[in-house]
């Protein structure tokens, strides 16, 4: 896997490896679609060390997508590509991740291969054949589910839109990917407004400044309260952290309800 | 409203009022939190004849959401955020859209008047008085159910993430904003594969160029097919295309279904 972007270390010393999502397609701005990849991403790429620092809806239009992958591609270690793979006239993500490194649009033999073993004889047509072309110098990420391949170039992956098939190809490379420090999360929850909690969790951020803590309230019919969560990489760093917020929870009359999460 | 950007015109000089989502959180980017506002706010758009254009999910730094501010109000008619403007230390978009206008950060004498009266007496402490806070110059958005308001600063309006909330202020802001053409849709399925209806279906993009085709593989059981979408402002050139796309389906043996939708 490329890894010539350099990597930056937070104050922990902590290897920090970062991505960023870019989902192309008209049909998540027009609202049709709800997108469902990026959180699938998000939690993927945390369990192998890897951070989402920024995600990216943009159309369907070329110079869009070309400008928009040559900026991620230089600012993040990672660029994850979701949708434009397929052999219709709107499905320009390969051409224009092609144009983003300025090398030729070409037909992969093995891809080609693959397609052939996947269809019947004749309907491998001029436009499922598109689904072969690939930028020039690319590797193949296999599909274990329609055969049509997605790609990786350079620090670009260029999967499908289409979820289940978006998952089952990052499952494929997601070990592949060299992670750095892996982020670890706590929750806690309690019936506290958040405006009561926020002074003396303000304190506790302060107090942790290697982790980051956030508060999200929460409505639930008649119930509202707060969940906090804690991450960080150091393990030790957030079990004490919990604690001291869960004391920060009791002192102000709340009871604090943990739900550990480890990725 | 702020309608100070310049709009474009489309080939049929029909004008075009464009718009960008910035969700900002490190919630959505760890994948704790699915994003439920992009496709909201998408429709509720369009049904005012505005057209998203593109969306950005940013992290809870503030340089980074003081640049990508700057960035998309220059860049289009109207800009939403949502998420960052509660009470607790990890709520800085307000500040920052301050910061992005060059204007201080003021309380706001009515923000302040609704919060006092939405409070028992005390309970409007220090932290509850930052939901306020607005910048200089901004005009409060009404929260018909928290009472911490938004903001419109510029062509900037400013939303919380919490969906319900947020749902409500754009409820109530959305018939002011002013938008240009409407773009309308219609959606022919049929069950034959992207692959086999990719060429004709290119011909028809061609000879329509002033409307927007997509297609989308859909995946049901043992089902498959594809939903065509076709967008634009002309009801009655999107009303010619839909037959001709029909008659391309009936052509290659399939049967089209149609699933109208107006908006």
């Amino acid at each position: 896997m490329s890894d010539a972007h350099p990597s930056t270390y937070d104050g922990g010393n902590a290897k920090i490896v970062t991505a960023c999502v870019l989902i192309i397609g008209n049909e998540i701005l027009s609202g049709r679609t709800q997108d469902e990849n990026l959180a699938f991403l998000a939690k993927g790429l945390n369990e192998v060390g890897v951070r989402l620092r920024e995600a990216r809806v943009i159309l369907d239009i070329a110079e869009t997508i070309v400008a928009t992958v040559n900026e991620a591609r230089h600012k993040y270690d990672y660029v994850f590509t979701t949708g434009g793979i397929g052999p219709t006239h709107d499905d320009i993500t390969s051409p224009c991740v092609a144009d983003a490194f300025g090398v030729p649009l070409i037909i992969h033999p093995e891809a080609r291969r693959l397609l052939e073993s996947h269809y019947p004889p004749g309907a491998l047509n001029e436009a499922r054949l598109r689904m072969a072309q690939v930028p020039e110098g690319a590797t193949l990420l296999p599909n274990p589910i329609s055969r049509a391949p997605g790609f990786q170039m350079g620090n670009v992956f260029v999967l499908p839109g289409v979820p289940q098939i978006m998952r089952a190809i990052f499952g494929e490379l997601q070990h592949r990917l060299k992670g750095g420090a892996k982020v670890y999360s706590r929750s806690v929850s309690c019936a506290l407004g958040e405006g009561n909690i926020a002074k003396p969790l303000a304190e506790l951020q302060a107090r942790f400044a290697d982790l980051d803590i956030g508060s999200y309230p929460y409505f639930r019919r008649a119930d509202f309260g707060t969940t906090l969560v804690l991450r960080g990489t150091d393990r030790d760093r957030l079990a004490e952290a919990t604690e001291a917020l869960k004391t920060v929870i009791r002192e102000l009359g709340g009871e604090p309800s943990e739900g550990m999460s480890e990725d």
